[in-house]
């Protein structure tokens, strides 16, 4: 690629602030030789922690901003400070097209706020969604969208974000014609409430489209890897978002309380600790990081806030291939053709 | 205690046939020797069966039913054969006073229609709810409803959810006064839906009853035994308990996938297991087994469809110690309570 895919960071947003930052686009420039970066924040903080990354010097440019969005402060408040923070600046990069896509491990909510400002929503889309990418047990992660966006949808809402989800993993999955399911209380055709099986309605209709709609899947086979893509309102889906990452982080609890209730057990675990450490490395989320928000005109990733270098590193080179394949385009033309087919 | 508890048993549901029933009676009487079962069914097969315990029979009564519930049968068809099933003449021997709670393994949605048909719901129920009982880090396990029966729900049943919950909780987990939260997707007031909302302000101001509203949980929170009830419309509830269980088993899968991957690792298991075995023992759903439907006047409780002798054994004593608690006058006074003080 002759041309560099730049990306705007957010460098002061994120548990690990701006040291991690920095270490995450270390990592991923030497991934990607053809990455530059946008770092967004306290110019001087900046240029003394690029010191320890020379090689990260030449692919860089500041952008200073005076001032940060806090973790708690409300989305409310933090939009009317876009123009000062970090946050706010990183994303007004990308609306002004000096970065193809913006990153920021920083307040979700405000995040979510500020996008849906600067960036606007796609025509036909009244609320972008949130989507994140789920360890499985099949040959690639799982698309699980919206998580928490929009609490109450209707079925023309539920069938955008299959359809923002589907164009999301071909790009994110390499994937030629995801499988689509909506997320559903049971798998026979009667099952949940009216707007579900609307949606499942509309969905069935559209084999025209680059996707497979396979029809409803239950909370218990979300990671059995069957489907590539699952379209829930967004109340449901941070239900069972959060409620799979409280049960593997429960059941880890219960394994250590487990490994430490015996001396034998505690030697049968440093001899298995390889094994054990295949497992926390498939569950660990810095290995799937990067939400995004789906339907802005302009791309806007969500690292973990907890995120450490590799975290940030692979939602930065998320975010370099979803500008590489024009993701936002490429939503825009199925969400054409699938209102096409409905008009 | 002078009088029997006596449990009528439905003895040809659940996937494990007759035998497990019958291990799972035997066992549930050895435990507790003032229980008494009537078992419902093919006669003759219950009589062989009875043959291998004889230290049951004198405590059992037999009603013959002729035909069975399929595991798949639309609850609208099996409505209609209540007169010649086990499953309905289970419920009716409840109705008629000659047991003091209902027990099936059957088909889960022909059970809820067939009770709420046949026993009717409390004034001012509109439909019962399913509870169960979740594994927690904390001291005891936790209760959830509504878990599919109401898939939409307004505040006036969430409250009604919550309050038979925590009376369910007194007498099942022995609390005085449970800790009762809402299921929402954050913990700040302003977080989820209007009905969830108007559904916690209705909780906050019922100190009068015995449990202590604690406000809004989080899906990931589910598991950490801070709360001991938490309340939903039926929808989130299957998501999240489905949700739950799938997790659990697929980081099992990663666990045996990740032990198997090498010689060492397989030493290291077999040395371990002892503690993978406490581990398996937390998670069993036999040892949480006994799903009930609240609400009605009358108690029914559902045992999972693939439970052992223990695990049916587990849900027989769960509804003798709800039927010598009384629940459903205590579900009963507790509504009675809620609903005057909002009048």
């Amino acid at each position: 690629m002759a041309e560099s895919t730049r990306i705007a960071v957010d460098a002061m947003g994120g548990d690990g602030g701006l040291a991690v930052i920095l270490d995450g686009a270390a990592r991923a420039a030497a991934d990607r030789p053809d990455l530059s970066f946008l770092l967004v924040g306290d110019e001087a903080a900046i240029r003394a922690a690029l010191e320890s990354h020379p090689a990260l010097g030449p692919r860089v440019e500041i952008v200073h901003a005076p001032e940060t969005v806090g973790s708690d402060e409300k989305p409310s408040t933090a939009i009317r400070r876009a123009r000062v923070t970090s946050m706010g600046l990183t994303i007004d990069a990308v609306k002004q097209g000096r970065a193809g896509a913006a990153v920021s491990a920083g307040n979700t909510g405000a995040l979510m706020a500020m996008a849906k400002l600067s960036l606007r929503t796609i025509p036909g889309i009244d609320r972008p969604a949130l989507a994140a990418l789920l360890p499985s047990l099949g040959d690639n992660d799982t698309v699980m969208l919206d998580l928490g966006a929009n609490t109450e949808c209707d079925a023309r809402n539920l069938v955008q974000f299959a359809v923002m989800g589907a164009a999301y993993a071909r790009t994110a999955l390499d994937l030629d014609r995801p499988r689509v399911a909506l997320l559903n209380i049971g798998t026979e055709d009667l099952k949940g409430t009216d707007i579900i099986r609307d949606a499942a309605q509309r969905l069935r209709s559209a084999s025209h489209l680059p996707m497979a709609f396979t029809g409803f899947i239950e909370g218990d086979r979300l990671s059995r890897g069957q489907v590539d893509v699952i379209a829930c309102d967004g109340f449901s889906g941070n239900i069972a978002l959060k409620t799979a990452e409280g049960t593997a982080r429960f059941v880890a609890d219960l394994l250590r309380r487990a490994f430490s209730s015996s001396i034998r057990s505690k030697i049968g675990f440093l001899i298995s600790r390889p094994a054990t450490q295949l497992l926390r490395d498939h569950l660990d989320p810095n290995n799937h990081n990067g939400a995004i928000f789906l339907g802005l005109n302009g791309l806007v990733v969500k690292s973990h806030g907890g995120a450490n270098a590799i975290g940030i590193a692979n939602a930065l080179k998320l975010a370099a291939k979803l500008v590489d394949d024009d993701l936002t385009r490429r939503i825009g033309e199925d969400l054409g053709n699938i209102e096409a087919r409905a008009a």
